[in-house]
């Protein structure tokens, strides 16, 4: 029986599925977390049951190689060449991609390339890519990336009024993200809305930790809240979304850091973290302020 | 016959009118230009003529002196008691003015305190307001702040989504600006509709060099596009408006600059001049449009 791997590699959690073709019936789902940090974890779930161990896994390479034997010895598959695909979620697509592609050696330097787009994943999704190609030589590699469904935003949405060269040299624009996300929900909602697809204007919104809203007009992403990074847009769990840059500057000054510093507190100590001070789970700020 | 006095103080300029009270004819309104640069400039119109002249403005301080003795010099006044009234505009108010107020010793303080926030403007406009009380002591001096009016705005628009006590501490928040502007033209539409103001909902476009747009609600400023400073927002002439702060952490590094000379850049770099590469004034880009 054919089977479909789907990966999403975080920059120290690797999440899967694994589907059973062609129907797409899901047949194993799991997390290997903690990669490369003490504590690594792997939970998967199969057939009603549930394997929850402590693993060492000290970095993404390891993980593929503790995941791919745990298929053999859970009896997921008997043999590697029942997996003929694998799709890699790879999150900075950059200029180069507007849509998923069949993974090849120009493919993964350009994911090499991107990275200082997206430090804390294309690395450990390039990690990925390799090792699994490398596992699985006759499997076929896909790379699905973040940014490729807003690749048809119009210039006037997705430049910023800075420097034009830095357009030029240095690709700062805006990119959005969630594409996949995206994507999926406005086509799920033209059809509960019965209507073409290409017909319609529909607002999405991709709200988990990681929050953006997308217009998507005739079939097309037309704007998105996300920015050059995953920082801008709406509050999220522990992310800023827009704020006045200036106050990066302000606040550098004011706590003695510097600007790596900074930018870490707006990813992970801002947002619902950071005006709440509670927690980045909405559901324990609304009880919170219940109890006040 | 009475006089007031409007004063309009910036970095390097100071701007004032003259007015004949109670019908608020204007007599006079001029220029003091590159006031601590070299080729400082005086320009008044007055009466159908024209005063225009280099003349050693080294600082402030020295361009009020001038101001008034041109007064009397150009027949404006014949005595310094003729001026009962002197508004200053002041940048910023932070929380604590939501209206003009009358400058006591304290205002004066709490003006000082805020220089951090317009670093470009607040301490020249303090100059300002020293040496007129100082030259005319019997005059009632007034400060009205570009912030003022939108301190009605609601804390939910106001607030960003960053660690609270940044808010608590630093009072880094939204304060809008170009207030009097908005205030003013919002009162207009509300006049020109003949319907009560605090019934309307009305959006007002402040475009100059520096742009914001307001929503008033009822009678009150309830969001602007500014941000803590005026860099946020709508695109400007030299200034970027919204971008994601990530960006200034990212082409720091890349250009190898600090904080500051990137803040400055996006304060006067950006905008119009940055994107275009033209000018900062749209007519100028429109025109370089046309010839291509």
């Amino acid at each position: 029986m054919e089977k479909i791997l789907s990966i999403n590699s975080g920059s120290s959690s690797l999440k899967f599925k694994l589907f059973a073709m062609p129907d797409e019936k899901v047949l194993a789902k799991g997390l290997f977390d903690r990669i490369g940090i003490d504590n690594s974890r792997v939970t998967i779930k199969y057939d009603g049951k549930k394997y929850d161990e402590q693993r060492e896994l000290k970095d993404h390479n390891q993980a593929v190689h503790v995941l791919l034997s745990l298929f053999k010895e859970l009896k997921l598959i008997n043999d590697f060449n029942e997996i003929t695909g694998v799709g890699h979620r790879v999150v900075a697509g950059g200029e180069y991609f507007d849509k998923s592609v069949i993974v090849d050696e120009d493919v993964m330097n350009k994911i090499d390339e991107l990275a200082e787009y997206a430090p804390l994943h294309n690395p450990a999704e390039l990690v990925g890519i390799r090792v699994f190609k490398e596992l699985l030589p006759n499997a076929v590699s896909v790379a699905v990336f973040d940014t490729a469904y807003h690749q048809t935003m119009p210039k006037a949405n997705y430049m910023y009024s800075i420097p034009y060269e830095w357009y030029e040299k240095y690709h700062v624009r805006k990119y959005g993200a969630h594409g996949t996300s995206h994507r999926y929900v406005a086509h799920e909602a033209a059809k509960l809305l019965n209507k073409p697809f290409e017909d319609l204007k529909i607002i999405t919104c991709h709200l988990g930790a990681g929050a953006s809203i997308c217009a998507t007009m005739n079939g097309k992403s037309f704007d998105s809240s996300m920015g050059f990074t995953p920082l801008a847009g709406i509050t999220m769990a522990t992310r800023a979304g827009d704020i006045d840059a200036s106050l990066v500057s302000f606040m550098m000054e004011k706590l003695q850091i510097n600007s790596s510093e900074m930018i870490d507190i707006l990813n992970h100590k801002a947002g619902l973290i950071g005006i709440s001070g509670v927690s980045s789970d909405m559901r324990d700020v609304l009880a919170a302020a219940d109890d006040n």
